[in-house]
């Protein structure tokens, strides 16, 4: 059974990204320091990172996480982790413009699918087989998955970082929605904390 | 020296209490559940608590949670606590509205402070001698205290419950504070975070 799942990276005052994000800061203001944790992880750290990265067999993704601060209408754009992007496994990106797949080095190939959430799920669980897929961000999609009631493990990597303003995890997402703490690791950088979602 | 702790206990989506605080309801709609842990604690919780509740020498609390929903002039106005609250140690309260000292059962006396933030910690100060001084909340107060970066040591205890709505921790705080996580400590009613505050 294909589980879903999701890791974020968020500030201790709950923003996943900073504000005004563009072309030359896709992540707003701020919002690099969220993954510092990523960049100079202790042993603690790492074992998280490796767990989070080798389990997706394929990512969903929305459309401002491949495309922030550009047109989505952009078919030259090639997402902003270069040619070899970090995923490794097909990622299906939420999207109003037709536009066929995108492969890159690595394993890594870009689905861009125009149906909407659900549309993406199915197609995403349907290449993972066995594994897990993974909503990548940002935060409108994963907020929107959230309150659909499929994602089934929240993973969240709390940075010892106020941003003051971005976009906010949970925004619109019912009190109805149960969380239960499954697992805590804790470290200099950063409070890994994994929570097995459900509903009232 | 004296130590300026706040210990709170905060949802996922970061409140400290709910909407439409009343007379009935204190610390507003759901806000209860931020508490459960603190109600029915395993071991770790257990030593959250003695940890929390035996440390401080004096608390400095805002006019709201003194007397939430009510007119701060009702003089007859005791606390939520019952005749023994579960302070046992000085406690100075924010308030507009001058007013004798209250002295309450098991060690507790309120005293009522209207010159404002610095006078309320400076006199908690000089009653806690050597122990620390706990911020007691409500979430106003918290986020002055840490704006004026009086705050040294936050413990969040961060429930697996979203509220959607309420009072909101960190609201008006500079981006510039830094947060340090010195210890964690997970279970399954809640994760504790103790944070070493500064500023950058």
């Amino acid at each position: 059974m294909t589980r879903i799942t999701c890791n974020l990276s968020v500030s201790v005052d709950g923003f996943v990204a900073g504000s005004r994000q563009s072309i030359e800061n896709p992540i707003g203001e701020g919002g690099m320091r969220l993954h510092e944790w990523h960049f100079d992880p202790n042993a603690d750290d790492q074992a998280v990172i490796d767990e989070w990265q080798l389990s997706p067999g394929a990512y969903v993704m929305g459309r401002n996480m491949f495309s922030p601060g550009r047109g989505e209408w952009d078919l030259d754009w090639r997402g902003w982790w270069g040619e070899e992007p970090p995923y490794h496994a097909p990622v299906f990106v939420l999207t109003h413009h037709p536009r066929e797949p995108l492969i890159m080095q690595g394993g890594t190939t870009f689905h861009f699918v125009t149906e909407g959430l659900d549309a993406a799920l199915e197609a995403a669980k349907a290449a993972a087989g066995d594994k897990n897929v993974e909503i990548a961000g940002g935060a409108g999609t994963v907020n929107a998955y959230l309150q659909s009631g499929a994602i089934q493990e929240l993973h969240l990597h709390v940075s010892p970082v106020l941003l003051g303003a971005g976009e906010r995890l949970f925004d619109g997402v019912s009190a109805e929605l149960t969380l239960a703490p499954v697992a805590v690791v804790g470290s200099r950088r950063a409070t890994h904390v994994k929570y097995r979602v459900g509903s009232a």
